[in-house]
């Protein structure tokens, strides 16, 4: 069988020494390596990855996300803005499993972030396709590091505001910053179970013009309610902020308080711990993932299983039985 | 080789006619088949639970959690005894993966519910011992079957409140029920993450002498923070009520809230609806389980994951090559 192999590829080492050396042009094609499904990319990609690994890390990894609709793009706009004007360099990734290249995902959209899609300092790089989370994280994962050996030293991974992507982008993290906005009560009815308590920071967004005070009001409500949840493992007590990503208030305080947990989790040893869980956390995600892939991929598995799912909601047979009896079926044809 | 097989053994219809007519002394010695690892009564426990499977489910299944300390025992044996005067027929059972039978778990010992374990329509089980809480939870869930067929209709099952045991008696019960205390305004310290969100009721207990005033304000700032959460599936709103398992105060509006639960439920459909995805997630669980098990039992597989994660950790291979290597090494040998 011969594999098709796209003609325009360079050699690992030119993308490995282009990304180290800073390109914009080579590291947006090494990410498209990365993210191509074809076999011939794969073992580019290896290759790449492997070389520029232990040039990646120096950076702080901010998660951002929020419901659609609390102005995500303008926030990012408004911080990437500030970050590169103190001579940061920022990429801005995303994860969002929903989104086809094509389609374009909302941080492709250019006129949504003109500014900084404009500025050399910053990098943006529209969510990878993907069938799955898993697929589509492992993608943004290699990116941010392939981002971080290209010189970028603040990561900013934004998501969606939906499903299980956010616990995905906690995951690949230091500092998760939560926006939000003022409403009527039940502001929070749009945020997933769980979220709220994974945030290092909440930020009140569009505080401005006659929604000031209402902002302030959310803000206490938020500080109020973030006390129900235990002490983070950081030793960091989560806090709430307004900010205006238009009126360009309360930027500043978000990049400080950001500051100061990095300080916190360097002294007291939890930003390396951290780092070091989440990736034995992301190997054994992708091991977990590929077996369950070796086993209900399988179209034999899948006949069984619509069946003994009817004879377990019926109650003809017992769930660990069945579990049991399937599982006994699957070594036996191992 | 010769299996080892128990003399005082009765046949498996033995057990299974003494369990469907209610005998306590049958219903004890089948949950001890249930419980046992031997291999021939693994065969016995697969036969009585397929044929009493049928008469099961007849029951509302309540979980109780809340931290050590909080009256756990005492409000079960208030609320067992109230259950017991209206005629029902209780059974208490729970889940404590840390606990040993020799030991003796919570609900073994006599001396806190003396008058409920000498109350015929009272039948309480120490939680089965195991190593993973998988296999306890297997355990517990088996022997609520038995106990249903047996012809009791309200189970308790209670957790010991550490660890992930919550998230097991959640997902094999009708409605949860949280013990909280009234405190310093750090109460809910004790309690892990994602607790507060599961339960359908809290509970003040010890809302009695000094300590009403106290507990009445916990109910009002609990019955706030529960409005941070999204609104459960079952279209149930989670309530905060105080109790005296002592003065045996409060216990009665327990029970008037699991009925006006269970009514809505019923009615809108979520009663059927829960119950069968939690027999279709307990299949699943055992088999994801099995086969967690037949990768990471492997002494080889042991070996190679201890060297790719300190290659991770000091960046010599990315997450996703790793578990690619390991995946490929599996299914060589498999």
């Amino acid at each position: 069988m011969k594999v098709y192999k796209p003609k325009n590829r360079l050699t690992a080492q030119a993308y490995i020494d282009g990304v180290l050396q800073g390109s914009r042009v080579i590291l947006s094609r090494a990410i498209t390596i990365i993210e191509s499904n074809l076999e011939s990319d794969k073992v580019l990609a290896k290759e790449i990855i492997q070389s520029v690994l232990p040039h990646s890390g120096k950076s702080i990894r901010i998660g951002i996300t929020g419901v659609p609709g609390v102005g995500k793009s303008t926030f990012i706009e408004a911080f990437g803005k500030y970050l590169t004007s103190l001579n940061h360099k920022v990429a801005i990734l995303s994860i969002d499993p929903s989104s086809q290249r094509s389609k374009g995902s909302i941080l492709g959209d250019k006129t949504r972030m003109e500014e900084l899609s404009n500025n050399d300092n910053a990098y943006i790089r529209p969510s990878a396709s993907g069938d799955t989370l898993g697929g589509v994280a492992n993608k943004t994962g290699e990116t941010m590091i392939l981002c971080e050996a290209s010189g970028y030293d603040v990561i900013l991974v934004e998501t969606v505001g939906v499903g299980q992507s956010e616990t995905a982008v906690h995951g690949m993290t230091d500092f998760f910053l939560l926006l939000m906005l003022a409403g009527a009560g039940d502001e929070l009815q749009g945020i997933k179970k769980g979220i709220m308590e994974m945030a290092d920071m909440v930020v009140i967004n569009k505080a401005d013009g006659d929604n000031i005070r209402n902002s302030e009001m959310a803000r206490l409500q938020y500080q109020n309610a973030l006390h129900i949840f235990p002490q983070p493992d950081s030793g960091w007590t989560p806090i709430v902020t307004k900010a205006s990503s238009t009126k360009n208030t309360g930027i500043r305080t978000v990049w400080k308080h950001v500051l100061k947990y990095k300080t916190l989790v360097e002294e007291n040893g939890y930003f390396n711990k951290n780092r070091n869980q989440q990736k034995i956390k992301w190997m054994y995600n992708n091991i977990n993932e590929e077996l369950k892939h070796l086993f209900y991929g399988s179209p034999q598995i899948k006949n069984k299983l619509s069946i003994l799912e009817s004879d377990v909601i019926s109650s003809q047979i017992s769930p660990v039985k069945a579990a049991q009896y399937i599982m006994e079926d699957f070594k036996k044809n191992m």
